[in-house]
C-alpha cells in the first residue's frame, strides 16, 4: 500500500476514477434505466422516438430489478465513459448487433458501427445494436449513439474477486487462452450515457420487454409477407409489367415488385424523379400493379443529385462532405425531413407506391461520408452515422402513416429502438449459412433480417436459397442485377414454386406471428436460444493448435445458428447446397415432420436425410401445434377477400392458437380493430372459439389432423 | 446565403467550426511541425525518444516547405482534431502502416491501430504508422498516441474547389465509385496533436528524411544479420546445443539460436526465470554457445506471473487488467522500467543473451488489455496501447546500451518514430506474397519485418520462403511450433543452404546498406516506389462488376508489390510456390543477372520462368552495380576476423560502393570509429579507394567483373 500512496501524491490527478454504482430508475414494468456523467442530446432510442407499449409491459408482469446487475459499477475517464456488468461463471449472452457467424457472443470483442457486414463478427453491421440478452433473465441497453466497444467477458480485472487460475503454458496442457472473465465491460466514447436494464424470467420474455419498451414489434402490411421480386435495374414500366404477367402465367406468386435505380432520371447520386424513358406515365403503371394486387416498392439512397427538384431546398440542411457527389441532409433538421416529406408524399406515396429499399445507409466506410464531416444539425458525423439508418426509416414511416397506410420496406442501416420499424434489413454478402446465422441472431436484437435469393452457382442451390427466404420477415428475390427469375432453373422450377406456394399457404400463421411481435414482443423468428425446452448451450470443443490460423490454441464454441423457429410452432432447418444431409436439434417435447405428421423426435439431435425428401425444406411442429393456412394465392389477400382456413394439428397434446387479424393494411388495428380468434383441440378435436374483437376474413374453417 | 444564416441562428453552437491553416515551424532542415489544440502529452516520438540527426539532415539539404500543404486546414470539435492536406489529382501515397495486400494508399480509409495483421489493410496493424509519403515529395507525420483515422483521397467535400464531376450511373458507363477527393483527410480523436511535415525531392528523400529525424535507421550488430534459427518451444538446453551442432555439422550457417517460451519456468505469464529443469546451468549454456560465436535471443512478452521475483515490485505500477492472468507494467512509469531492467540485465544481459523476441504486445484485442483499462500513470488505455511496442523497445535497448552492446531483437508492436530501433516485426500470418507486400510496405514508415519462414506445405514452398527471408532484415527460421529444420525437405535441402550462405557471403553488403540507413536515412529494403527510374504508378484495372463482391464495380489498383530493392543495387523478385515464372519490373536504365552478370533488360518488364534457373532466387544488379561478398562463413564474423572480399561488378557503367565497416557490436561508432572505403570501377578496372575512417576489416580484395 506504501507504494500505491507514494505514487498517488506524484500522480494525483489521474490515479484512480471515481468508480460508481448505477443509480437505476424504473421506467416501465421490468425495464430500469440509469444516467452516467452527461449523457448526450442524439441517442439511439431518441431517434426512433420510441412509444413503449405500456399496458402489454403491465400484462408480461413486474419483476424485480435482476440482482445479477446490482454490482455494476461505473467511471468516467478520459472523456469516455466505463461501464462494467458483472457475469456469471456459466452465464450466456446473446445479442449486440446483427451477427453473421456466431450466436452466443460471451467472450467476443465488438466495437457497434453502422457499416456493412465485412465478414467478421466485430461489431461492424448493419444493425450493431448495443444490446445484450442473457440466459440468466435480464439485458442491457446502452443508449448511445456512439460506437460502443464492448468486451462481453474478455477482459479481466486484476482485482476481481473471482479471479482466474494462473496457468503455466509451458506445462499445462489445460492452459486456456481466454481465462475466465467476471464481467462485460462497455466503452462509451462520451461523456456519458444512459442505460437500460430489462428483465425477464428467461431470455425471450427480457427480448419481449424490450420490444414492448420500444413500441412492440412491427405489424407489416399483409401484402409484405407475400412473395417479392426485384426486376433488374434498368427495366422499363413495359418490362416490369411483362414480368408480373409472366410470374401470373406461370403461377409463382407475386405481391411486391421492386424497381431498382433505373427508375429515376439520374441515380447516384439521386433525382428521385420518374425517368420519363423508362416510366413516362408512373401513376397509371402504378395503377396497373394496384388492380393486379401488386404493390411497388422503389430503390433510393439518401443522396441527392443536383438534378433533383429538392436539391435547392435541402442544399442548406446537408453535411460538409457528398456522397457519390450527391449531398447528404441532416434528416436531424426538420427542414430536411419536409423536404423529403413533400417530394415523396406527392412523386411516391400518393402516387400508389408502397414502400422503398433504401440503399446505402451502412457505408463500407467509403460508400458515406467521413467521420470528419460536419452536419448543420450540430450531431458528430459518429452519431449522425449510428442513427441515420433509423432516421429515414422513421421519416419514411410518417409519409405513409399519413395517409393511415402501413410500409414494407427495406434497409441497410439500423439500430437499437427498431423494433417497430417496417424494414427488413438485406446486404451485399452472400454467404448462405450465415444469412442463416443472421436470421436468428435478428431475434435478439429487435430487427428483421432477409437471407435474399440474388443468384446462385447451381440449382440445387438456387433450391435452398429460395427455400430459406421463404421462411424470412421477406421472402425476396433480388434479381436487380443478375435478372434471374424463380423458374430460372427448371430443375428445381416446380419445387421453388412449392416453397412460395407454402409461403402463401401460411399467411395467416405468419401474421399471427407478426400480431404477437408487436402485442407481446416475441420475435417473428426465433433463435433456438429463445425457444422453451432448448438448453443447449454450445459445445466448447478444444483449440487445434495452429502456429498461424490458430497459434493460442483458442476453443471454439459451437453454436447452433443454422435452425430457427417461426412463430411459437414451426421449427425450420433450412437445407444447404452440397449437403444432402444435416442435423436438427429438437428440444424438449415431442416433433413432428410438418408435411406429413409424423413424429421424428423430442429433447434430442436427429439427423435428416434424403428419405426424407429433400425436395422440400425440413419443417418440424411442436407436439400441440397448430398451424392455419389458406390456399396457395398468387397474391396476399387483400382486405375484403374472404378465404377458407385450413388448420393444421400436429401430435397429441391439447393445443390452441390464438389466429390474429385485422384489415392488413391500414393502422385501424391502433383503435382496437382487429380479432383475436381462437383455434384449439382438445380431446382430439378442434374447434374454433368465438372471435375477440371485430376481424375475421375466413369461410369455411376445415381440420386437418396431420398426426394419426 | 440566406438559408444559411437564418439556420445558424438556429445552431450558433455548433454549425461551423474554426476552420484554420496550420502554423508550421522549422524543427530541422526540411521538417517542420505544428501544433492543433492542445496536444496530448505522450506522444509516438515522445516515446521513442528521438534523437534528430541534424547533421545528416542538413547534408540533405535544405528545401522549401511543400507548395502542396500550404493549404492544408484544421479544426477542433466533437472534442477531437480534424486535419485536411491538399492532394493532386494524379498524386499517389505510401506508407499509413505495416500493410500486407497494397503499397499504394490513395482512396483507402484506415483507422491506424495497434493489433495482429487480421487480413485487411484497414489500419488494424503491428506499426500502424500514422505517417504517409507523397511521390510529390513531402511527408505528413501525425505525432499522436490515439487511434488515427486517415482518408486518404477518399472524403470529398461539398465545396470543395476541384469537386469531382456528377454522374449518373444509370446511362453513364464510366460512372465511378470512387469519385476524385482532393484531400487527405485525418480524425484525431484528441483534443489537440502535433503534425510534422517532411519534405524531399522525392518520396526516398522524404523517408530518408524522416529516418534521419527519427535518429537514423538501426544499425544492427553483424551477428544481427546472420542466420537465426528459433527452436521448438520445450526445448532443452542440451536439445538446443545439439540443434547447433547438428546446423554446424550440415554446414547451415547459424548466427542466433532463439529460444521460446519453454526457457521460463512459467509462461503466459511469464516468471522471466529460466526453467531449472530445461535450464539448469543458463550462463554456462550461454557461454558455450557465445564460444561457437551464435547469440541467444530469449522469448518474452510483458505480462508478469505471480511467480515471478519481480512481482512484488512491480505490482503497484500496473495496470488494472491482467493478460493471461499476468499483471501488465506500466512502462510510463520509472519504477516499473526499473524493475525489468534491474532484473534482465542480471538475469539475461548480463549473462550473455543478445536479444528479445517480444511478443504479444500487438493485441488480437483478446490478448491484451481492453481498452477500458486504467493505467497508473493516468494514460488511457488506448494511448499505451499504441506505444507499448515503441516503450518495451526503447526500454530494453537501454538495457544493452548501457554495457556498450547493441542488440537485434524482434517485436510484434510498434509504431512512428521506430527508425532507430533494433527490432524486426514478426507475426502469426502467414501469406507468402502479403509477407513480400509488408517488406515493401516497411519501408516507407521507418520499420523492419521480416517475413519469417515457419513451415510449409511442401518442399517447393519451403525453399521460396526461405530463399525470400533470406533478403530481408531478419533471415529467420521459427521453428517454435513446427520443429523444422533448413534441411526437413531433402529435395530442396541444398537450394536452402545455398541461399543461407549466400546470404553470409552478402554480408559486406547488407552491413552497408544498413549503414546506410543509419546515416542517410535510406531504408534497407526499398519498395519499387523508392527506386530512381522506377515511374510505375500501377495499373487501375476497371472492376469486374459482381452483385456481391464487387456491387460498385469498384475499380483495382495493380501495384507493384511483389519485388522490392535490398539496398542500391540489388533487385530481389522472390518466386512463390506453384508459379513456375513471374514477371519483373525493371527501372529505367540497364539490369544484369546476379549469378551471371548477364544483361537481361531495363525499363521494361520481364518474364523470369524456368530457363533462367527456379534453384535461385532472381536476383538482378543495376548498371555499374558493386556487390562486396565475403566467403560463405557459418557465423556472422566477429569483430577480429579478418575475411577475403571478393568484389563483383555488374554492367558497363562506372560505379562506386561505399563500403562500410567498423566493429559490428559496440557503440564506438557513435564515436567516430568506423570506416567507409570506396570500391571503384572506371574504365573497366576496379579499385580500393583508401578508407575514410579507422575500420577495415578485409585481407585480399579480388575483383570479379560479372558482366563480359
Amino acid at each position: 500500500m506504501k507504494n500505491i500512496f507514494a505514487l498517488a501524491l506524484f500522480f494525483p490527478f489521474s490515479l484512480f476514477a471515481q468508480t460508481t454504482t448505477f443509480q437505476w430508475q424504473q421506467v416501465a414494468p421490468g425495464v430500469w434505466k440509469a444516467t452516467v456523467g452527461k449523457p448526450e442530446k442524439l441517442t439511439l432510442l431518441g431517434v426512433a422516438e420510441i412509444q413503449p407499449r405500456v399496458e402489454a409491459l403491465q400484462k408480461l408482469g413486474t419483476p424485480v430489478f435482476p440482482n445479477e446487475l446490482k454490482q455494476s459499477t461505473h467511471e468516467l475517464t478520459d472523456g469516455k465513459a466505463y461501464l462494467r456488468f458483472p457475469l456469471h461463471k456459466d452465464e450466456q449472452l446473446y445479442g449486440l448487433g446483427l451477427n453473421f457467424k456466431s450466436v452466443q457472443q460471451r467472450g467476443t470483442i465488438k466495437t457497434l458501427h453502422v457499416d456493412h457486414y465485412g465478414g467478421k463478427d466485430d461489431g461492424r453491421t448493419h444493425a450493431p445494436v448495443p444490446f445484450y440478452v442473457s440466459d440468466r433473465g435480464y439485458g442491457v441497453l446502452i443508449n448511445s449513439a456512439r460506437y460502443v466497444t464492448v468486451y462481453a467477458g474478455s477482459a479481466v480485472r486484476k482485482d476481481s474477486k473471482s479471479p482466474p487460475e494462473e496457468m503455466n503454458r509451458n506445462t499445462q496442457k489445460n492452459w486456456n487462452a481466454q481465462p475466465y472473465s467476471d464481467a462485460v465491460d462497455e466503452l462509451v466514447p462520451a461523456p456519458g450515457t444512459e442505460v437500460y436494464v430489462f428483465a425477464g424470467k428467461n431470455a425471450m420474455e427480457v427480448v419481449q420487454r424490450y420490444n414492448l419498451y420500444c413500441g412492440g414489434g412491427t405489424l407489416p402490411p399483409k401484402w409484405g409477407l407475400g412473395f417479392v421480386h426485384r426486376t433488374p435495374t434498368l427495366f422499363t414500366d413495359q418490362q416490369v409489367l411483362q414480368e408480373v404477367k409472366d410470374f401470373e402465367q406461370k403461377g409463382y406468386p407475386l405481391s411486391i415488385i421492386g424497381l431498382e435505380p433505373g427508375w429515376q432520371s439520374h441515380a447516384y447520386p439521386n433525382s428521385f424523379v420518374w425517368d420519363s424513358t423508362r416510366y413516362p406515365q408512373p401513376k397509371p403503371f402504378l395503377d396497373k400493379l394496384l388492380a393486379k394486387n401488386i404493390r411497388a416498392n422503389l430503390w433510393i439512397n439518401p443522396y441527392v443529385s443536383s438534378h433533383s427538384p429538392i436539391y435547392k431546398d435541402i442544399l442548406p440542411y446537408t453535411a460538409s462532405h457528398t456522397v457519390w457527389v450527391g449531398v447528404v441532409p441532416d434528416f436531424n433538421l426538420k427542414p430536411a425531413r419536409e423536404s423529403f416529406k413533400k417530394h415523396f408524399t406527392a412523386q411516391g406515396v400518393d402516387l400508389g407506391v408502397s414502400g422503398y429499399k433504401v440503399d446505402e445507409t451502412d457505408g463500407y466506410d467509403r460508400w458515406l461520408w467521413p467521420d470528419i464531416a460536419r452536419f448543420p444539425s450540430g450531431y458528430a458525423a459518429e452519431q449522425v452515422r449510428q442513427t441515420y439508418g433509423l432516421q429515414f426509416q422513421k421519416m419514411t414511416v410518417e409519409w405513409f402513416r399519413a395517409r393511415n397506410q402501413r410500409t414494407y420496406g427495406l434497409t441497410r442501416a439500423t439500430n437499437a429502438g427498431a423494433s417497430a420499424m417496417p424494414y427488413v434489413i438485406y446486404n451485399d454478402y452472400y454467404n448462405h449459412k450465415d444469412f442463416i446465422t443472421a436470421l436468428c441472431n435478428s431475434s435478439f436484437i429487435g430487427v428483421l433480417w432477409t437471407p435474399e435469393a440474388r443468384s446462385s452457382k447451381t440449382a440445387e442451390e438456387w433450391l435452398r436459397r429460395m427455400q430459406a427466404v421463404c421462411f424470412s420477415p421477406m421472402a425476396m428475390l433480388n434479381a436487380w442485377a443478375s435478372g434471374i427469375k424463380p423458374w430460372t432453373y427448371p430443375e428445381v422450377a416446380e419445387q421453388v414454386k412449392e416453397v412460395m406456394q407454402l409461403r402463401m399457404q401460411l399467411l395467416p400463421y405468419l401474421y399471427t406471428t407478426f400480431a404477437q411481435y408487436h402485442f407481446e414482443g416475441k420475435p417473428p423468428i426465433r433463435a433456438m436460444n429463445l425457444v422453451e425446452g432448448f438448453a443447449d448451450a454450445g459445445t466448447v470443443v478444444a483449440g487445434k493448435f495452429d502456429a498461424t490460423d490458430n497459434p493460442y490454441a483458442m476453443a471454439v464454441r459451437k453454436d447452433i445458428k443454422d435452425q430457427f423457429m417461426v412463430g411459437d410452432y414451426l421449427l425450420v432447418a433450412p437445407l444447404f447446397a452440397e449437403e444432402p444431409k444435416r442435423r436438427v436439434i429438437l428440444p424438449q417435447g415431442k416433433w413432428y415432420d410438418f408435411y406429413t405428421g409424423k413424429y421424428v423426435g423430442g429433447g434430442e439431435t436427429i439427423e435428416v436425410d434424403h428419405s426424407a425428401g429433400l425436395d422440400k425444406i425440413p419443417l418440424f411442429v411442436k407436439d400441440g401445434g397448430i398451424i392455419p393456412m389458406i390456399p396457395a394465392t398468387l397474391h396476399s389477400p387483400t382486405k375484403d377477400e374472404v378465404l377458407p382456413l385450413t388448420v393444421r394439428y400436429y401430435g397429441a397434446q391439447p393445443g390452441s392458437f390464438n389466429l390474429y387479424d385485422d384489415d392488413g393494411e391500414t393502422f385501424d388495428y391502433e383503435k382496437g380493430n382487429f380479432g383475436w380468434t381462437k383455434l384449439e383441440v382438445k380431446d382430439g378435436k378442434g374447434q374454433q372459439l368465438p372471435t375477440q374483437g371485430r376481424e375475421w376474413r375466413y369461410g369455411k374453417v376445415s381440420w386437418e389432423y396431420m398426426t394419426r
